[in-house]
């Protein structure tokens, strides 16, 4: 037998990939200090968490979990439906619920397993799942699972959307779109969306894992922002490891979908459940979150000085009102260059680059949160005129 | 338009799995103490975990993610790619490639990830997947995902398994088994699949999540207990909320393994890292599963006692020496009836019932820990054989 071997096709993958100026490095971080992280012995000022009201850190949570790991021990050591699933789950379903205005929500581990386990569960071979472009890899991961037909129209165009529903009248429909996309910071065209669904007989379902917490009233997320209940647009799904600052993932939605991701979506039947303290955790970030509007209003504040002070020193921002504020490059080398002056001069940065972005929109994204000051910003701002210039 | 709806269908789907007694049940555990848990106001003793080793409530992991948290917070905030990726990650790679014998480990947020993250990084659209047919979910659902021709053998069956082999001589090949089978507790024939995979130019990929701290010197694993190192079984995942009490998981391997899924690995690209304080925790239980064996050596024990007064009672036994032993029940009902008989009488023991398990085949799932007694084995022992009679 001669097989070509697999792991040699990969070094070789790898090689073709350093090449091109798009290799991927892990870089370890051994300090956090609020927003500052220290890498490689030096002290940064970081903008690349999604941390976006700065409760990671918060000593409320910390103590939270700290308590429930004394009572429910570390790991839950069990899928929900096997006795995984501890009060301290229960609770957090019921304030996510409560939070975003839905009948029922279900937690997962990540939000890579709830999108996948959603349109597995909910959509069979053969239907149509359309989705923007732009989307998470897990939602194009999951409509390849489930063995949908998927079509995916271009960035935020509902009228490219309209056609994809249109080439399979008949056939079941998901549209599918990130709430706030995650390398651009922008917010999908929601209402247009949910009407499109309406009237073309389609489901909904939003990805916030950018916009909860940040958006709409006490934060409950984009779908919030725009009016729109379970009705008009049935699945929601969002993480808790971003702006609730811990780790996990949750649907809401009627409670039929509820019920029937419980019996159908395998990544949560499959799946160990989460550790029951990470939930007590988030469900004291939830209440911070919908309390302390100061966070967003701060946070809003920094997001316009950066808009602000980007424009004045002609800087390429993108069409972003979020704290995921993209500056756009263009070539990966470029990014690759910018992110390490940037670093040199103090400042954590990430240069993003394709797969991860389309090729020629290479960017270095830039996160806000509320746990920075002005004059990080300001910092920030006059780094990124010096180094684009 | 008159398309169906996708949420009647689900529930269309879940009332027909209603009428076959195959419905799944969330319950919420209030309380938990030790083996003992607390449902619908009842205490139950537990035989239902996979904390095999009882240290998912040991006071040294709960104190060391409270110590953790305190210094790095609650949640990672980022990606591992983009600033997520903690000494505390770094240092438990490290223990964990160690303790297993591979050159690198890389973390991942769940076993389910873990595996989706191996397959579609190694393996490409028409590949060949040669899978045991009692391999878990998310195997199968790498498999798919990655678009490869997956094949499956009868469970255990190396010969099967060649044959499935040489349907496709060129191909490059990757033959993927469980360690222990997660129902049936029985070990893999893991150095005749070795031997088939050099002999034949294939991958061989073990997914342990339940050998792990079980097995082998030091718990090690299944794989060091058949002293296959890393050239005959390049591909090792195993979790980190089963045996070491604790959630999340990691791939180890070969060097070139470890960088092309961090170049590759989707699941690990685009997902937030694990919480740094869950890596610190679970650093701890790696060094309690490797000196502590003597809770490999009561386990042992309890696991020859339960089999033995099985036997004894005449229960319906699989071929297992691992803390899984399920007693073959057979139909769905009368699995699911003596799961409720037993919970009257005190216990808690899941029925498995299809699809997680052949049609006919189902079971009530019987796990045991170090944490058990040898008298709640006994009154366990006597409640089945009431129950079962």
């Amino acid at each position: 037998m001669s097989r070509p071997d697999l792991l040699a096709r990969l070094a070789a993958a790898q090689a073709d990939r350093a090449q091109a100026a798009l290799l991927r490095r892990l870089r370890t971080v051994d300090a956090v200090d609020g927003t500052d992280i220290v890498v490689a012995g030096r002290r940064l000022t970081g903008f690349a968490s999604n941390d976006y009201l700065g409760l990671a850190g918060h000593p409320e949570l910390v103590e939270a979990l700290a308590t429930a790991a004394r009572r429910w021990g570390v790991g839950a050591g069990a899928a929900h439906l096997l006795g995984g699933h501890r009060e301290e789950h229960a609770a957090l379903e019921e304030a996510l619920a409560r939070w975003t205005g839905r009948a029922r929500a279900l937690l997962f581990s990540t939000g890579y397993m709830a999108n996948l386990g959603v349109l597995q569960a909910v959509l069979a071979r053969g239907d149509l799942c359309v989705q923007d472009k732009l989307n998470h890899a897990c939602l194009i991961d999951g409509a390849h699972l489930a063995g949908a037909v998927l079509r995916r129209y271009p960035h935020a165009d509902v009228a490219a959307a309209q056609r994809q529903l249109d080439t399979a009248p008949a056939a079941p429909a998901l549209v599918a779109s990130d709430g706030v996309f995650s390398m651009d910071g922008d917010v999908a065209p929601l209402p247009a969306l949910a009407d499109l669904c309406r009237t073309h007989g389609a489901s909904l379902m939003i990805d916030d894992a950018h916009g909860l917490g940040v958006l709409g009233p006490e934060g409950a997320g984009s779908l919030a922002e725009a009016g729109l209940d379970e009705a008009a647009a049935p699945i929601l799904m969002a993480t808790l490891g971003k702006a609730l600052g811990v780790a996990g993932a949750f649907v809401a939605g009627p409670a039929a979908l509820i019920e029937g991701l419980v019996q159908f979506a395998r990544p949560h039947v499959y799946t160990t459940a989460m550790p029951p303290a990470l939930a007590a955790a988030t469900r004291v970030a939830v209440r911070l979150a919908r309390e302390e509007s100061w966070r967003r209003q701060h946070l809003a504040a920094l997001i316009a000085q950066f808009r602000l002070g980007a424009a004045q020193r002609g800087l390429a921002l993108a069409a972003s009102r979020t704290p995921i504020q993209p500056v756009l490059v263009g070539a990966s080398d470029a990014a690759l260059a910018a992110a390490q002056a940037l670093e040199a001069a103090g400042f954590f940065v990430p240069a993003i680059r394709p797969p991860t972005v389309p090729a020629g929109s290479a960017r270095l994204r830039v996160t806000l949160s509320a746990a920075h000051r002005q004059s990080d910003v300001e910092r920030l701002l006059d780094a990124l005129a010096r180094v684009l210039r």
